[in-house]
């Protein structure tokens, strides 16, 4: 940590700052410009988080120069993490293709489309079961019954299942029978909910929250990973900007950044990513490019009757071509589907 | 709603959506002009907002021309809403001064603070008994025992307490103890926790997701109205910008086009909206100035010592002089303190 | 400067920057933490604006100390600068109410416009001659025609003239009939039209382009003043976010921040930072509130025929108002109008 | 266009708006709601974008049905535009490199980088005479000499020239030296300096600002192509975000989205979009997965030494690998390089 004096900061202030970091057993170390007086700490400067220096008087700024996050840190584990849901594994050279409507609406819609991305090629399935809906007159999902119908579509095709969880009271009965946690964008900061399923061993895809930076974002993965859950999968699924053309702005330079930062595997969700169905398929080939671990995309067997997200869902066939086209790239950065 | 078809969409593309939208019992309105078709929808466009008309082939886009929200519109309830708070009263002519640290840290912090606060003048206590962090190595808060000093502090200097609420399963707790619940800026669209506060009668402080739009933000609030209870308490609290200068961007704008919108009550935080202890007493006069109905601002009696948030809040006295310049602005445009 | 080191760098790395800081007769001061080492520069850093450390390998990330400008800084010059414009003063206990339509469209408007502004109250008479419009097929303004019925109104008037400049080449021409320049949010960072009216003495009133940080905008400043013009009055007029609710989303909260880092007085402009003509009276008293030293208005006679932005123009009576209304708000502040 | 009136509009404020509308030509289109009353255009709606009707009384909002640009778009010109630049296409078949310095710096460095890059397999050089610096104090470049070393590098290497045009006084000495104009990002609204190079034959590199919609970007190249240029190249280089890791936020997303509403060719540019040079090589083999019509490189034979932009160059060899990856990528999706 950094802490950089007023212009004009007394002794008194800098040693009362000094004084501080020392009562943590740190060594302040102090260099005199000709402008400023800076103050580093030298030695584990986390334990200082919670000191409020910036309040301090005398103080212009205050820098911190370690990473906040440690386990999901590639400084702590340099090599890849493989996360393993049921035959699937994250982060080798296989791209996993993970596909599904956004809600489960009933039994025959999620088998029918459990076959048909099965035969184009995909390897896990998603579906909705609780739903976070915008207007609380929109269909909330199935609760229970959908995820029966999730297992039941598991079990027949051999798909491991990810589902959205979006409170810690659900918790315990999404872990009975999905394969996958699915953390949504705007509960990437629902702490008491990281909490939760980090106290089970299920994998977690942990999606960015729309106003994330990677940074937050590698600190909710650590709240996950700090209760005891190694099993993090990160999915980048756009951010909010000024730009209204697309639904989101989707990200895909935090592939090979937050690919740097962490061991964790990466995935990539063009359908929320860009919200608009002619872009699903140039996004999904970009991301593998990318270096993207597993591709996320909404399919429904007939989006015209979708109870959510149909303007944006591709059909089986488009899925298939999508597969296929996507494997093209895979090939061509040294990996397969 | 408008539906704007492709410049080339066949007659039988036109037709397929204006038989969805009979299917509704709706009535479509065709206007041919010269580069395109659009079909207006007359009635109630609510119901239709399930529908994926924007997956639909021939379309290019759809626009919403209601609001999405119906209970929080002004269009619903013309006059302003009084939501009363033990002896407090949101909406009036008195501009509502709320107070007190982050952090409920121990007895003897709170008590001293509730003490200072309501002699400069303020008429609610805020403190966090259970706080959302980034970091999950950082101070979690007190709990249960953080929600009793609280009510103690309530008791004995005769401020309703607000404190904020984070996970479904603490809903009953904070309601035994708390006078009002805030729902936090990144549980702003926890759609769970809203439902769970909706079904108290107790008021709710909404804050303002960072990056939410006014629209989604009134959304929210329609969740706890939709639930049945109407006392919500609208809170701006800065939006996430690309300038880094500040905590957050404090859209004060909001203020007075949200007022517009709703009937609900306005209040902003110029703490966290900010982030800097120097721009906290300006933006509390403008507060004030474009409209606000209850001003909450951080208060510690030692910042130095503060377990969170120390770096932005001030001391008693600061907060004293706060409060009678906050009252010349409220005079100036007719209200008092 | 602070450069961080990567946790693994080797001493070579290290030395090899340090080689570099000597090469400019400056100082490297190596701090060796548990993790990282990191290198402060004693002296003057900016000389080493230019040296691309972070390129260095080793290096992982380069952080900056020094405030980047110098002549626009409140280090410089600690006292508030007092920029004339004719009879008007920016930076003193009058707060400067400027007025106009958004385009000169004809002699019989301006004129008009000037004194009805005059009789509210306005101080100073804005309106464009050059037009910097989105679409090419907009009316782009009366050009020289413009300039000399701005200059007709203000002399008939007594109303100093604040008009904008687009291009280079029409510095001298605007320069021979307005009495203070504008340069607009999309031309902040054109450096070169900056060098040119940093090389008159004629005011300049720069606005915050839409997406620009205060560090950009206040380095914008230093380009007219390291040119000679030390004439520079700030104006924040919104910045682009992801709500789309506001044409801009007004940064107030800039007014007092800029004023803490620079000695130049501040402007706000509501009309643009709003776009909405509902909004425009509670944002000119919050900007009061805030501390603006002036306030920029559109006011056309007849905005239903006003060749741009008729849609957020006050008519002659509504800026009356506005002019009494927050004049409540300067006194309130210890100041006039 | 539609015109939505206030719940409450009167009869008389309908007609009042239908009278405007009839005044230009065109007809207007009630429907009559439960709630609102709304009114569509039939006809050319652009020759209504100067009327202000948000401004008339009982009008809620008014929306743009057609695209403000005409000659850009797709709907204008079907097939894709090929646009030449000596021997090099964009828009074909082959996906174009262009690569070089930040500055032109000397002429060993251009002579060097030019000849490095053609044994890499660059198309095209780039570098900058004229520079766009966010100090006053940096180096602005080597002007009209800067242009000459240029052209003795295209001379010699048979490389096409792209430079960066910053004042409309340059324009005609760029045009005698250089092969390409570059409007970089701070300029993209320039509009004297686009109607300026609209005038020339020449084609011309449009950066995307940093703020800009889509929309808006395409209404800049609408300037170029409706003063008479129409050999216009779009160019993706990253938008301003709330993250703060990468320099800009690449918005690969917009490379298909452009591709569907223009006809023009889209380039990238993954130095500048992401500002690190980890992130360049995976970034270059996304964008052209995306479908980008070319790539823009920084390669600077000796980055440390660099007089701007060091920290994000490649060098030759370096590049030469960049542009073998690309190449596996442009064949998987039918392309070469």
């Amino acid at each position: 940590m950094i802490i950089v004096m007023k212009p004009k900061a007394s002794k008194k202030q800098v040693d009362h700052v000094c004084a501080k970091i020392k009562e943590y057993k740190l060594l302040p170390h102090i260099s005199k410009g000709k402008e400023t007086t800076i103050i580093g700490i030298i030695g584990d400067e986390r334990i200082l988080q919670g000191v409020p220096f910036e309040g301090f008087s005398g103080v212009e700024k205050v820098m911190q120069i370690l990473k906040p996050y440690k386990l999901a840190s590639r400084d702590f584990k340099k090599e890849n993490s493989i996360v393993k849901c049921g035959n699937v594994e994250f982060g080798g050279v296989k791209v996993v293709m993970i596909a599904g409507p956004c809600s489960v609406e009933n039994r025959k819609q999620i088998l029918t489309t459990a076959k048909a991305i099965k035969e184009a090629g995909a390897h896990m399935l998603r579906g909705g079961a609780f739903k976070p809906r915008t207007s609380p007159y929109a269909f909330q999902g199935l609760g229970e019954e959908g995820l029966k119908m999730l297992a039941e579509a598991r079990d027949t095709y051999g798909l491991p299942v990810v589902t959205e969880v979006l409170d810690t009271r659900h918790v315990a009965l999404i872990n009975k029978y999905a394969d996958m946690f699915q953390i949504g964008a705007r509960n990437m900061q629902n702490f008491e909910l990281l909490k939760e399923v980090g106290k089970t061993q299920k994998p977690v895809l942990l999606k960015r929250g729309m106003m994330s930076t990677v940074a937050e974002w590698l600190m909710s993965a650590e709240y996950i990973l700090a209760n005891g859950n190694m099993n993090v999968v990160m999915c980048e699924r756009g951010i909010r900007t000024f730009e209204t053309a697309t639904r989101n702005t989707l990200d895909l330079s935090s592939v090979p950044l937050v690919k740097g930062l962490t061991h964790l595997p990466v995935a990539v969700d063009p359908t929320h990513g860009t919200g608009k169905k002619s872009l699903i398929m140039p996004m999904s080939r970009a991301a593998v490019a990318a270096g993207a671990d597993a591709v996320l995309i909404e399919v429904h067997p007939n989006p015209e009757e979708a109870l959510s997200d149909g303007d944006q869902s591709l059909v089986p066939a488009e899925y298939r071509e999508l597969v296929k086209e996507t494997e093209k790239i895979a090939k061509a950065v040294g990996r397969t589907i």
